[in-house]
């Protein structure tokens, strides 16, 4: 027995598409779009017999890290606003988009601050999560370790969408934190990042744990028209990176950032 | 000694891009743009050594036939109007763009004559040519079997730039032969395709040799905005071609075809 599942994506250039299964002990495998059409013509017309050669191998878990910095705050260095991406990706390219521009995003967001001198009054947390893509291990360890300090957790962020120019954020937060965050949208208004958008659900694997008791939490929220053209395949490589929209989501994150780790009140959850 | 080159094309979605290549016996590869960029970015920084495992092979010829059927012309049969477009393509995909559709819609061209019960005065000749991708050994064997009869070959038109919307011809032929083309441009107004773009290189390969030597000749000008992302490569499938375009083609090459074929007077040379 084994599964087949036709790739998904928005781009159709004969890549097959990688990702997490749940098949249970039944090889799995992807084809491309175009060959998936093609067995579905063929089925059209009669039974199909199809010779495959899976070799899933399930290997031993390796040891991996999560690479946390953190800029001390200069008044509440107790109290943390979480930027994150994550470190791990597909093997089928490099993972650009999926998620190295995240980690960059969260590293570039704690050197904008210092290249304007600007000393958040809470402590700023760049986290390179490991782990997302396979079950989020990373997150995890993470959750166990900080539990009982996501009190003091005021609001994370994570961007893994990729790095095309940010629309704003989606959030899952309190209505009236999102009230407390107009002042910011008018900030963002110059790069076109305004949008606050309520979700009902984490809006980043990474921070599920922790929008989960109540951290306020928010994803980039990028343009997607490209992302699944390249997402999880061969494609997923750095060419793929526009360096000014790169930096408008890096300018995007670190003013929602510094805003967090600024005003005067945590935010209302 | 062997050469690299970085793959042509409009996308870039880690695919290698093959074709014809004149290395006079050097083991020759075609890598992707992006593993190119790597190779490029990794040579910015000191001596690059690659292990290449090249496996060229010259296989002997095979012989394969040009396909070709005529519509026999009512008043004029010995004189002939070409349409065509080329049967062989690179392995990599199916040759859908490049030229499947070409093969389509010349035999549409025929097909749309006989729906509409229009016999054409002179004789349409419909050619899938053989092995334009590596030398034109078909279009020769033609050229060596019918030069005697080139002077009664009225016109000839190919379609080897994929499938879609056709934004009129590029034409080789003489000013004179476009101008009595006008009331043609016309008719094609409805479907958007009434360019006649004079060209000083023939405008298909396969044609080549029938325009060197003064037959009026047209290659469907298709809006390319897209041929060159799947052109040469594994993504060259059925499903880039959009059905409704494709019709399309076949229409404005029937229109120029029906005309060629019954304008009073042959084009002037």
């Amino acid at each position: 027995m084994a599964a087949l599942v036709r790739s998904v994506g928005s781009a159709e250039y004969r890549l097959p598409h990688t990702g997490f299964s749940f098949s249970a002990g039944i090889p799995a495998g992807a084809v491309t779009a175009e060959d998936a059409d093609l067995i579905v013509h063929l089925a059209s017309q009669g039974k199909v017999r199809m010779h495959l050669t899976l070799t899933p191998q399930k290997l031993p878990d390796e040891t991996g890290y999560n690479v946390i910095a953190d800029l001390k705050g200069s008044e509440h260095p107790e109290q943390i606003v979480v930027v994150s991406g994550h470190l791990d990706s597909w093997d089928l390219g490099t993972g650009a988009i999926d998620d190295g521009a995240g980690v960059v995003i969260a590293m570039e967001t704690a050197e904008i601050l210092q290249r304007l001198h600007l000393r958040p009054a809470r402590t700023l947390r760049v986290i390179a999560w490991m782990d997302e893509e396979t079950g989020g291990a990373g997150s995890k360890a993470y959750s166990t370790e900080y539990i009982n300090d996501f009190p003091h957790h005021i609001a994370a962020i994570e961007s893994d969408a990729g790095a095309a120019h940010p629309l704003g954020f989606d959030v899952k937060a309190a209505p009236a934190a999102i009230e407390a965050l107009r002042p910011v949208q008018s900030v963002l208004l110059s790069i076109g990042a305004t949008v606050f958008q309520p979700t009902t659900y984490p809006p980043g694997a990474d921070i599920a744990a922790m929008s989960d008791v109540g951290v306020p939490a928010f994803g980039v929220m990028q343009d997607g028209r490209t992302y699944f053209n390249y997402h999880h395949s061969a494609a997923d490589t750095l060419d793929k990176i526009v360096p000014a929209e790169l930096r408008e989501n890096a300018a995007a994150m670190a003013v929602l950032a510094y805003a967090l780790a600024n005003m005067k009140e945590p935010l209302p959850r």
